[in-house]
């Protein structure tokens, strides 16, 4: 692995999902392959699990970690090519990930979608900039349209409580007071179509996700349908993607509750809106895995940064 | 020690303070104890000596830390039972502690009151939802009500300083322009009457600490009298309790000067106004025990931190 | 080295140039150095390089490092002497210093000028008044007139790309649309007039930089005729320093291009905005060596914090 911007970066899923497991269990057996190497966390928004779980995942790895919050500690930052340079923006592109590269063995970073402007939310600007213009390896802590790192956690989290050989796994859209990203919904979607699972999803009309994600994965519209007998259901908002950024329902009818979730286990990406996006004896049940989750957060990333050091 | 809320997690303060004051002299003896240990610093508030000395404590102790800034870095925080999470607050305060536990082994929290809501703040809402939600041991780097961090400090400095067997310690209420919070005073209140001392408080009439902290120490309303023949004299402001979080009075007649120091050591938590709290000449005479304290703050963290570790 | 407040604390500036290429060869060979040694990284303002660059030197040297925006972690800080502090002020620099010595081995300090006050400015107040309160040695991480490190870099730079006995080296003023402090040019000046280099400075009238720092230097008012047969063009943008912090000249004409750079390699601070300050086929060419300095900062810092960790 020489990046890992999305999925595609994966050469061999189940290898690994193995991989991070082996972690998980040993997770300081390598602090050799970190020692006098630094990432660079490079946050562009606010973040709690990533922002953790990826410094956690550097340092098991004997790493040392620079975090920067360019919101706030530097520089505004121009990603035009050939802008003239006159307004509020200080530094561009070109020299911010070049600069940042003469310092940190590889870059991590978070830049969320403006949810705005769909085309150039869809072009990941900030994520392909630095990816261009750095000489380091980037990885991708959730950028406009994809979130690997959770997606891989989920794989791995999925593997880990699968009873069933070919498990079925639904992706439930749930709703919420604000307009949130398809990053996460995208990258789950895609992550299951690499895995043997029986996988679908199920949203009101109108939250379609971009097909050249969803593709072949079937798409329900009653919510009762697509989770019958169900193995896990994965709830998540999203904003529409057809008429972009916008909130089309806050139908609480889709909150998943006990009784909807019958036999299944529950998983979220987590921040959870509770008793919006699923009710609290959900959440307080043995059948949910939201922590279980973030902790394969550590191990998913550990896992990448491994594959990263070892092709430096 | 499983936990450090407040005070009464101390089993034996003497032993407690001869151990901050062993590690003083050998700081960087028990680094294999904090290998591969994370503690997270978690601020709801600004901080300088907490934020610096307890780092420090736990890197002379060998671990790795992570910091967090919840007024920025991340989402605002529901800590109400129940809760239709519909609006602004995007993680409950049940996952966020839960998730913080996957990755840190301890916790560590500054958490301010709001000094408008009496009863919230009695209750320390923040820091007993830590505790509850959290699965690894919580450190108090300040909350509402209780500066245990700060009050061991004291302790240590008053033990290391003290030159008769059982010296005269005044806490004595002083003016400032800002309306304050309790825990310090409730604090020291606590761990000097733990401690061989002639304790008593003297304040305006008004400014009586809450009683179940208070208890029999005397309180003296004529500071002239009350500060006769110290050993130490402890300044501090604090808002009113009883006329919750007010400010009754900004008296300048009492702030400490040379004169009234006399022969006491003075003692303040910091960050002090000069001039308010304390004359110039005061903080800038040998009397002065200010720069001490803030160095045994990180003793003081680092005993607490290495029971924590050793319970583990 | 006791100190690094500006070049003057440099006793022999060739030998720390080559000892800092040494470093740059061998990053890692001095751990032992800093082991249980943590520096403080104070920053007022937003950096980048500054933050990574400093961070990373003082890693490599086997460091801790604790970093604090003291504008948004901290409380606002009085540096007036005598001051009575009853308004927003809650720390006096006086116990700030002094409190911050107790955990860190070295400070470094970011504080820009006012841009407003020229006499508070070259008083250098928040500098002075850490390095008169600290008891650890204070590093300039650029302060209101002076950017020793910087300059160090840059030093270092045409050290390693001088392909002549005695270069010609010319500091040219460019446009930009904010005003900007002295700080990087005068120290540049500075390191100049203490190398055998051939050394002038072109600007449009009004921008001649504090006659005490520029001394001999020539000044060429014609940016054409100055910088004819250059080898190191270093552009920089400074408000006027007679009609303080005021932009008196937005001239395009004095933007570099591949024209005017004729041979000469391009340098440059950074941030830099393109096509303001310098055309992007400049930056984008070889003859730049924007990418270089920044990397050289690294080792700049390195050799500045491995003296003073000799020292201690």
């Amino acid at each position: 692995m020489k990046q890992y911007l999305d999925l595609e970066d994966i050469k061999d899923l189940d290898n690994l999902i193995q991989k991070a497991i082996t972690l998980k269990n040993n997770p300081f057996h390598h602090q050799e392959l970190g020692r006098n190497k630094t990432i660079g966390l490079l946050f562009f928004n606010s973040s709690l699990r990533t922002r953790l779980s990826t410094q956690k995942a550097a340092q098991n790895l004997g790493m040392n970690v620079m975090t920067l919050d360019l919101k706030t500690d530097s520089w505004q930052l121009e990603f035009e090519e050939g802008s003239i340079m006159d307004t509020t923006k200080a530094e561009h592109i070109k020299e911010a990930a070049a600069v940042i590269s003469q310092y940190v063995d590889i870059i991590a970073l978070r830049a969320f979608p403006t949810l705005i402007d769909k085309e150039q939310d869809q072009k990941e600007t900030i994520l392909k900039s630095f990816q261009k213009y750095a000489s380091v390896p980037v990885v991708n802590m959730e950028s406009a349209t994809a979130h690997p790192l959770q997606a891989l956690t989920d794989a791995i989290t999925i593997t880990e409580h699968s009873i069933v050989k070919r498990p079925k796994v639904v992706l439930s859209w749930a709703p919420h007071p604000k307009a949130l990203p398809h990053a996460v919904p995208n990258s789950f979607a895609k992550v299951m179509q690499m895995m043997d699972v029986d996988f679908s999803i199920t949203h009101p009309k109108g939250y379609e996700l971009n097909p050249e994600i969803t593709q072949n994965t079937p798409i329900i519209y009653n919510q009762e349908e697509a989770i019958e007998n169900a193995d896990f259901i994965y709830a998540k908002n999203w904003s529409s993607y057809t008429d972009y950024g916008k909130i089309l329902s806050t139908d609480q009818r889709w909150m998943i509750n006990l009784e909807k979730l019958n036999n299944a286990k529950f998983m979220h990406c987590l921040p959870v809106r509770r008793n919006v996006i699923v009710d609290d004896s959900v959440l307080d049940s043995d059948q949910s895995l939201v922590i279980q989750q973030a902790n394969n957060r550590t191990y998913a990333a550990q896992a990448v940064l491994k594959e990263l050091l070892e092709n430096l």
